[in-house]
């Protein structure tokens, strides 16, 4: 019934129940289970998605947005099934203005594509999830990343989403104008909501100023302590780091073991600094000078492309050290904590880890106090999933008790969900209501952010 | 009926009736008509305000918070009568930790008592709206200032809300993390909600390390044009000001008078930098070059106390311009838009002060595109406070369609409500529902923001 809607509304092209397709549609970058939808659309305008949403409302057929499959808690797998909308083909920029480093994009611009498009006006975007991610993904799940630190999260980007309802009406949620205390905070609330309370389908993003001049440096601590409290110290003698990252000791020696390198097994800080040369000389020297102040060892500085390269190396390989084990999977965690807590925390996490007999890695946006943890197990031997699971689940209670958020970056999604009410407290059910009023026939992205929803 | 539950939970101490308490709460700084409380309250805890609302839900009263009267927009006059909560008695700074850069207030807090306490950690909190505003009515009106081109207005600021809800449920909005992707973003929520949708009692806030080095500078420039490009090219390039402002001719003119100065009338910017000493050397030579480059004339720099002064005083003199004048009251205007808009919104705003026969002032944070209008007028002159009206909604309703805000920082309380169908469209109609969704008996702040309800 509904399917025969959707065609007569849409148009065949813009629709597939192809085998192939759906399966496509099934899963993200997680280890949740996948889950087959029944069609996938593909919409080209923010009307498309009205009549898809007007169509699904009146069915009660449950709507699940798909950018671009790069999510790690499962925002995008349909568990109930119903419509996929993939935003492929809404990937237009709509509105450029340099001189207000200003652009519109519809949602499924990329944000390696659409920095294509900003850097030859000397621009860029400055957020930085890792994955090539729709922009309007990275809006739904509030994403960061290593550039954070300087310039903030998505929710710190935002000037107005075009957003479509659950009745298919279009608001747009904010202006033009760099700030505004006008009306109700839209944007913000759309931010993060991962798809539960309306579709987004433009959005107008702030944009920086690509720095002239780049240094890359490391150095190592023989203490949590020490390592952090020199992060924290970058942070309060006001220089702008554009990156600073952890990598914790254990997580350095797995590098070693997979890329056959020879990092100084220790508790490791890595920072890029961007600006004018003069700027970003000054800035290194200062940072060198602090750094062995809080007892660095191994300091090393580049300007130049090779020596940068090999500088951030670890912290590449990183990645490669916990993706390419045969037959392993691994449960990421993502929290965020006062930053003054975590040796307390990362102490934890590691001593967790040690105990559960599971290999786990530990790094981190020292910054932002959001370390993240990946703990490996083999799928086909029994037990090692559910005591993953529980090491996981303790170090993100402990988290939470130390005041800090489950979840940094990632979004809440289905590996999160259990978390929410020891988070969230008695807000949680201002938050049910509020999914409640934006959606009161369950259709946008059911089964994500709440249990029993 | 209800005024004997108010004594009875919460004593005598806490309530006042006393004629001159109740005049001193119908008011704040802004034009719109005064209107008395019934009684006003001074709760000491999150605890009081809950019991308050507990009672005025029951008895259907309205609840108005009060906090330094500060406000320009009339959020704070009690225009329904009932319950004003006064919050100087909930002054406490709860937690400051200079580590994490965060500290907790009560809403009753004043940001120059705040900066007294952290300053000697070397800390600052950096929204500065001009008065020694509440930071709980700094949060509930989304303030900023002058200092929002480099650090951002209070959204930007906040992390966590403790906030008491219609029913009397205490709940927290954030956590002490500087960065979450969990939930919906209820802080971004409350932040500019004018106590319309529950009442901050607590707030958890970002700090910024002190700059050791501060300069001031101004210059001049025959066109608009020219000034507002200059100001872009700041940004563009990168350079942190501290506070970036804008006077137009026709208001320094009236700066002369008023002072018996003799600053160059033409359109002027006034700049501050603050950093390191070398930093902010650096920056004034290359601001200094980039201002020339767009025609600047009288440029002046100065790094010793008694020059700053002298540098920023023609912006300082403003307010004295327009404040002091016998019998004259005036509509006062903050709309925001993208920067690139200034020159033809500035001409826009000039021509129609003009043209109405009424002096007007024209100033801004232009590097956030918020200019403020100040049209004065003599109220027993028939016809001159409704010509500066029609003057001052001219000038809003153009900078809507334009893409921008009606307010950017002053919030919409009585003056801007007519303005908000224009600005938000359908929205608006979202914004109605949660009104109604976290107040459903209208007891918060009623006759606020909204038009009809």
């Amino acid at each position: 019934m509904y399917m025969q809607q959707l065609i007569d509304k849409l148009g065949r092209e813009k629709i597939s129940q192809d085998k192939k397709v759906l399966i496509q549609h099934s899963k993200d970058e997680s280890i949740h289970t996948a889950a087959l939808p029944d069609v996938v659309c593909f919409p080209e305008s923010a009307e498309d998605v009205a009549e898809i949403l007007k169509i699904a409302s009146e069915s009660l057929v449950p709507v699940t947005p798909f950018g671009a499959g790069s999510g790690l808690e499962g925002q995008a797998i349909p568990v109930h099934k119903g419509i996929v909308m993939n935003f492929e083909r809404m990937n237009k920029v709509i509105d450029f203005s340099p001189e207000d480093m200003r652009v519109t994009v519809q949602a499924g611009v990329t944000r390696l594509q659409l920095n294509e498009q900003v850097n030859a006006s000397g621009l860029m975007f400055s957020v930085d999830p890792g994955a090539d991610a729709m922009i309007g993904g990275m809006v739904a799940t509030n994403a960061s990343g290593t550039t954070a630190v300087r310039y903030g999260a998505m929710r710190d980007q935002l000037l107005n989403l075009e957003v479509v309802l659950a009745d298919g009406r279009i608001i747009k949620t904010g202006t033009l104008a760099k700030k505004s205390s006008s009306g109700y905070n839209l944007t913000g609330l759309f931010t993060g909501s991962e798809g539960t309370l309306g579709i987004i389908t433009e959005i107008t993003l702030k944009l920086h100023g690509i720095p002239e001049y780049n240094m890359m440096a490391r150095c190592t601590f023989d203490s949590l302590e020490c390592c952090t409290r020199a992060a924290q110290n970058m942070l309060q003698a006001g220089i702008p780091v554009l990156r600073m990252e952890l990598i914790d000791a254990v997580s350095i020696s797995m590098i070693n073991r997979h890329s056959g390198e020879n990092f100084p097994v220790k508790h490791s800080l890595f920072f890029e600094f961007a600006g004018s040369e003069r700027a970003v000389k000054e800035e290194v020297e200062l940072a060198s000078e602090l750094m062995h102040n809080h007892g660095c060892e191994n300091w090393i500085a580049a300007n130049d492309t090779v020596k940068m390269k090999q500088i951030w190396k670890a912290r590449k390989d990183l990645n490669y050290a916990i993706a390419c084990q045969e037959g392993i999977k691994e449960i990421g965690g993502d929290v965020c904590v006062p930053i003054s807590l975590i040796p307390e925390l990362v102490s934890f996490a590691r001593t967790r880890m040690d105990a559960s007999g599971l290999n786990g890695a530990i790094w981190g946006h020292v910054g932002d106090g959001n370390f993240h943890t990946s703990i490996m197990y083999n799928s086909s031997v029994e037990g090692e999933f559910e005591t993953a699971e529980q090491t996981n689940d303790a170090i993100v209670l402990k988290a939470i008790e130390a005041g800090g958020t489950c979840t940094g970056e990632h979004g809440v999604g289905l590996g999160k969900m259990k978390f929410q009410k020891a988070e969230h407290g008695a807000a949680l059910e201002i938050m049910k209501q509020t999914k409640r009023m934006y959606d009161p026939k369950g259709i946008l992205n059911p089964g994500k952010i709440f249990m029993d929803e």
